[in-house]
């Protein structure tokens, strides 16, 4: 994915780049949180983002997991630039299941030309948090707004 | 995610599984080809399933390299098992923009507990097949049809 | 890797699995810390062990990598099973160069088949710590001795 | 890792890297095919390489399936051009037990910055070969000769 950074105002930039995201909408998916750093990214369980019994997909998780890390990387870029994800790895530890599910994304190493960010995948249930997916992203700083890489 | 196979016609209970897949049905994407070990899934772009310089979001993509690569794995398994993605990794090689997105996913390696499997995700434009993404995958086999792993 | 569990006593078992290890001698890697879910192994960058800069090698991290996490895996393991890497990713975020490199395993989510364990590696100079690499694994639980995976 | 070419020879280039790899030299790996996008690289299983039940370690596997990777990445490259594994996963689908250990590089995806290279590591018995583990790895292009990534 490709975010752009057109202010100096990385909340601004975030939230106006989330804002035009087709497929959150369509997930209803929620931006949370945006720190330097940090970013958190929710989603309600229901049936359109279900796999066959109830809970929320793979799928789902994988895509604000992953935005949740390229944000947290976003937010610590200088204005005009963007991120694009070049790989992420995702390991799911336990069912998709709860009130609601919550992706925060932090960055473990800001690089010139990569960065390397994670993002947690929680349940929440009655109060309590539970850990349900972990992804490590490699990120690639692009310059300009139509920086799609080769 | 979880498959069912509640019968041994496994191209049936592949469909049967795929119809019920409330994710499947939001992204808007089909299943094209299921062979044993063999499974095709495509998605034509559109607006709600795009990222905000309009290419097919990465979420999108991954969600049906993954189903691509679990049915695959499904496929070659004996009735009254289904399978479930402990983690998989997903590179991007290029944007994902064309008329129509397939992935097409294959298994590595067949085992009792674990099935490695593949999916490649190509891009069509007049004509041309593109590749835009490889996702590897580790595939559980879960005995019984609630079988979600621990 | 298989590593046995042939005693209650977590740490023994441990340090006798690790003694039997060709590779870690050859590497001349030292198991530091064990710990229940935390475990160190640490290499001196010397010539037999580098690149062609004079790093330590990406495969020497890896190595003492997936033995921190698989050894943390095992210590959480009830006697008389054993782990095996499925599968691991593992990024580089610097250049691995300093007085001594240090690998810590931690077990991110322990199961009943699967285990997500991850490793932390660092290098330490002038008493400094730096992060060079992050390796996530998924380790199974094999039952008995030569529970080689399928 | 790093390599480095300083001439426009490719195969000159990396049998000239892979001979300064100390790594390399201890685990007793040899050079067995270069050829444009396709890299080559053995190992005899003997016990200074192996885990406690005999067979090839796993970090002995990830470094050659690694390096296959990335001379495969760099026999693509002009000449003055390094690269450097950002990341790598592995998959292991079966023991490393045979006559010989044989890590085939090739290019998924070549690009000016990042290059998609995968290896597949097989084992051979008896003039039979067995794949046993699965290398997918971002490999990034560096300028000049001590191009280290950030």
């Amino acid at each position: 994915m490709v975010r752009d950074a057109a202010s100096d105002d990385y909340e601004k930039r975030i939230r106006s780049s989330f804002a035009k995201q087709g497929l959150m909408s369509t997930l209803g998916a929620t931006l949370d949180k945006v720190l330097p750093g940090l970013v958190e990214i929710a989603l309600r369980p229901r049936s359109g983002i279900s796999q066959q019994h109830g809970f929320v997909h793979a799928g789902a998780l994988s895509a604000i997991a992953d935005w949740a890390a390229g944000y947290a990387a976003l937010s610590l870029m200088p204005p005009g630039t963007g991120v694009l994800s070049a790989e992420y790895k995702i390991n799911f530890v336990a069912p998709a299941i709860g009130d609601r599910i919550v992706a925060r994304g932090s960055v473990v190493k800001a690089g010139r030309t990569l960065t390397l960010a994670q993002a947690e995948v929680f349940a929440e249930s009655g109060g309590q948090e539970k850990l349900i997916a972990l992804l490590t992203a490699t990120m690639v700083t692009v310059e300009g707004r139509d920086g799609i890489s080769d």
